[in-house]
């Protein structure tokens, strides 16, 4: 017989009512002639509650099993008895798959966030854990199934690249030179002609510039893959390796891709109410109150815009004490982005047209001298979830911002060359995937929804 | 008015007459009061007719455009006069957004795939190459349609590791040392405590490890990403960088996942006929004959399963003069695959039951004393396309590979640690997602199936 989840048989998906079942135990409590076991396999929230009569062979030796260790069970499904489940199991047949003891860390309960990061090979066994990470899956279908159904293409950029997107420098080296012995040149510098791609390689910290040579052939397309920073921020918000989608559209403009983004939001937001209800009011009772109601505003709420001019505005007439003063021309601090979006706008907002001193190269310049086409989504409790522009389509312009930057044209040849041959106006944006999952799970520590969180001095597992 | 793709033009999804499109110009032709346009605009393979009167303020100027150039044009969708399209569109209004010029390398056809990797930013715009990435995205969408409606979660497992699954120490560093001044420890040894992670990094071979953690928490899981292997094989069948499947099954036996993989490639072939049928016809035309009957074949056949023992017991019988000479204990090599499935089973083939001499530490010992639980299924044209085992879940007759193979239980603590807390049966394999894409199409070149292909010497773009 083929084992079926329990999502199945809870959800009563299965047609026999002979079934059988694995895995994981969450009690076990001795009765007069038989037990009950809650077993778990991680296929959905709930338990399957299974009653084992003392009639079994291995009976006694299950009787002594704690809990995570590991069974099947062949038996017949039941109308529950008990309350809060529809079905039970009444098991005709025990397999002790693996035994645990007393060393086994996730025995108790209120175990530490904290702890768990310690034990990450371990705490998909969790019930925290475990609805992260249905959530974040559920997130990445609803994420390919908008692209999808809206028209959108997806690549996969290289992860190794020779160039630096944002210019930010904050890179790490990708090389197989070995550092007990550096090939170096007759002045000394390092020979990276030596090295396995024969220049100096890097972690792409962005696949925007090789999304637009896709958008300038296939129309739309988005990436979803992961991105790195070398920078040594310790914040519950940042990690050195991390998951982004950008969608990168052609013929589009910077208003475009805004609503693009409000609206990939939302149908994450829908997704998540409609395949994880159970994981859902568990956040919402554990880890942040009032949850489910903040996504529905934002289902049910449009997308503010507001320039960056305003924005400023804003935050000067606020009386509020901000850490790092505010004037027009500074970037915008996470405590201003909250700001905006928890205290004055309480909602998600998109800041647009910042100044083009603070901004990459890239970015389509307006004709006001000194701002670009950028915006950003901030949500509240996240602060910036999506930063997109539109990028500069024209030639001659993006070439002398480049030479004004001190950019190399020959390292991004191709990249220019895009804006020679049939150029169209174009813009996308970046959407971390991590932030997304804090914003819509509550969890507030961005180490909680990825698998193995990669930060400074941290690459166990 | 909003744009429409010429994919919902074509396949009549707009509802007005009127209607608006993008694109980039594959030609123009002129007759008398008026010229014809055939627009391009990567949605799908076939091309838009726009016929463009001379009463247009731009008439004049449109004509001067070459090949490449990009244009926007509102005006009258109408049932086509010509033969092989449905509807054509009667411009309106035209907006020129970008011209081109002679040195615009795509202007003449019959451009070699060799001479189109030298310009990867701009091949997305020939017919091969964006055949090639729309079908592409169809495969990835169906690898996660296919996952999910099975009950697994899509996870993420980390790029960078300080561990080496396989073993084979054909790993790229990922470090900030600064090269020009390695910090030594006092007996001369590089110091990595001194990187940013603490430890001697690199970039994964595969996400297999952290996968069974979450098999052992979730049941079913499947990673998406990227690999990497710094080998100098410069095969049309190698890259360094390239994207795996790698789906991980609690409670599964070898069986299981072969007859899993075995129906996975199938469904990628049903959804590439459902999605790409103009895409497979053009490769089918222009790169393998037989392509679509060759599909068809995998739909309705079965997957055939022999033992590596018999697959040597075939390959010494068979006559054949081979480069690398066959005897038990000897690995598979191409020309041997290729032999199996392409002349003895005509089709794709499962070889089960490796020596044990030759595979990885973490494959389940058969009781033989000879030989693992791994398996590799082959497929014509391409050799190996998925390689997979049953994990060895007892704690002990793990613990004494790892001790016979000199590998570091300190290193592999986590993993060990999974037979120790509720230790279950589990398999899983990874399929090279390029491998299926030329499979799939045709295409026998691996540069060719990847945006912006890395290999030994070349991280351009």
């Amino acid at each position: 017989m083929k084992a079926q989840s329990i999502k199945n048989i809870l959800e009563q998906k299965v047609i026999s009512p002979s079934a059988k079942v694995n895995g994981w135990v969450r009690s076990i409590r001795k009765s007069k002639a038989f037990s009950f076991v809650v077993l778990n396999d991680g296929s959905c929230f709930d338990n399957l509650q299974i009653i084992v009569p003392d009639s079994l062979s291995n009976y006694e030796e299950m009787t002594k099993c704690l809990i995570g260790s590991s069974f099947g069970f062949t038996g017949e499904l039941v109308a529950s008895q008990g309350k809060g489940q529809s079905v039970e199991m009444q098991a005709k047949e025990l397999v002790i798959y693996g035994k645990t003891d007393e060393s086994y860390p996730l025995q108790k309960k209120g175990t530490s966030l904290e702890f768990l990061r310690e034990i990450a090979h371990l705490r998909p066994r969790t019930n925290t854990m475990a609805a992260v990470f249905r959530l974040r899956h559920a997130l990445a279908q609803a994420t390919h199934e908008f692209f999808d159904k809206n028209g959108f293409y997806y690549i996969n950029t290289p992860i190794v690249t020779a160039s630096d997107c944002e210019g930010a420098g904050e890179m790490f080296r990708v090389s197989t030179l070995d550092l007990n012995d550096v090939p170096k040149l007759k002045n000394g510098e390092v020979d990276y002609s030596k090295d396995y791609f024969g220049k100096e390689s890097y972690l792409a910290v962005s696949g925007q510039l090789e999304a637009e040579c896709f958008a300038s052939g296939l129309g739309k397309v988005y990436t979803f893959g992961p991105t790195f920073r070398s920078e040594n921020s310790h914040t519950a918000r940042h990690l050195s390796e991390f998951w982004m989608v950008e969608p990168e559209v052609a013929f589009a403009d910077l208003d475009d891709v805004a609503d693009l983004g409000s609206d990939y939001i939302k149908f994450m937001i829908e997704k998540a109410m409609e395949r994880c209800p159970s994981e859902l009011a568990f956040f919402e009772k554990f880890y942040e109150k009032g949850l489910q109601e903040k996504l529905k505003n934002v289902l049910s709420g449009g997308l503010t815009k507001v320039s960056y001019t305003d924005a400023i505005d804003i935050l000067q007439k606020s009386n509020q004490k901000f850490e790092f003063p505010v004037k027009w021309g500074v970037d915008l601090q996470t405590e201003h982005e909250r700001y905006l979006c928890e205290k004055h706008f309480n909602g998600p907002v998109a800041v647009m047209d910042y100044p083009r001193d603070i901004k990459a190269f890239y970015m389509r310049q307006n004709d006001d001298g000194k701002t670009v086409r950028a915006m950003d989504i901030l949500v509240p409790g996240v602060g910036e979830l999506i930063g997109g522009s539109q990028r500069e389509e024209r030639y001659d312009v993006l070439s002398s911002r480049m030479d004004e930057m001190g950019l190399s044209k020959d390292e991004y040849w191709w990249y220019l060359d895009l804006r020679k041959h049939g150029t169209v106006p174009h813009s996308g944006f970046g959407l971390g995937f991590e932030r997304a999952l804090m914003y819509i799970s509550g969890m507030s520590n961005i180490r909680d929804v990825i698998a193995f969180p990669r930060t400074s001095g941290s690459v166990e597992f």
